[in-house]
């Protein structure tokens, strides 16, 4: 039983983190990264996308995290891998949870790029309406 | 610090009360049944009302449970209590979680009148969009 955490380095994304720990503590967390490309950039040609990937390195290890994160996990002593990926954030995120062990998805509201903090982000709205699995949105 | 979980008797409302007693066992539960009224109903006459409020006797008792549900709090020995509502379910489920000191919503992700597997239930979605806490939506 894994528990997937969208995670952008953002606040909501920590506090999702947190959360994550706070109420699964006995499951595996699975940290994933989505460097976002508008549909169509794929056809744009893989020099992008490669320049893209090469965040990407090392995407077992914990250097995509904040140290407040990173922090946190280490005190929670809790099983955590991360994992990476390149699309849509909310596409990639549900797609993810159908082909992988993943019984439950907790997100923060917004991400890096949330504007409004009383109106729900869009990647938030979209997994909780498509994801097969049970989503918890942390405010 | 008390967990919401929105109870109707239907199936998806009890895999919800299922996974609050399981991620969040040191908490309080406040079961909250709303008994749905059309908008402008209020205004027809108190007669509806009344007759709608028969129903709500007790509400302090596990008298509203499934069977099912009861069994289920009674094996997790956890402090709950029911609460009763009228009016529009979503709104009632919010304006609730704000009045109180609700940490988390927990809900199905649809209620008794839910027709599809597919899409997420309109109550689910809205409160989702407008709660000021954490909301997870179990599937």
């Amino acid at each position: 039983m894994a528990v997937l955490v969208p995670y952008d380095g953002s606040s909501p994304a920590h506090d999702a983190v947190e959360h994550a720990v706070e109420t699964h503590d006995t499951d595996e967390l699975v940290l994933l990264h989505v460097t976002e490309l508008a549909d169509g950039m794929l056809d744009a040609g893989v020099d992008i996308v490669q320049e893209q990937l090469k965040g990407l390195q090392n995407p077992a290890s914990s250097e995509g995290l904040t140290e407040e994160t990173q922090a946190l996990l280490e005190d929670a002593a809790l099983s955590f891998r991360m994992e990476t990926t390149v699309g849509n954030p909310a596409r990639e995120i549900v797609s993810f949870a159908e082909d992988n062990d993943i019984t439950e998805i907790v997100m923060g509201s917004h991400g890096r790029r949330g504007v409004s903090r009383v109106l729900l982000g869009s990647v938030a709205e979209t997994v909780v309406r498509r994801a097969p699995t049970t989503v918890t949105v942390v405010r």
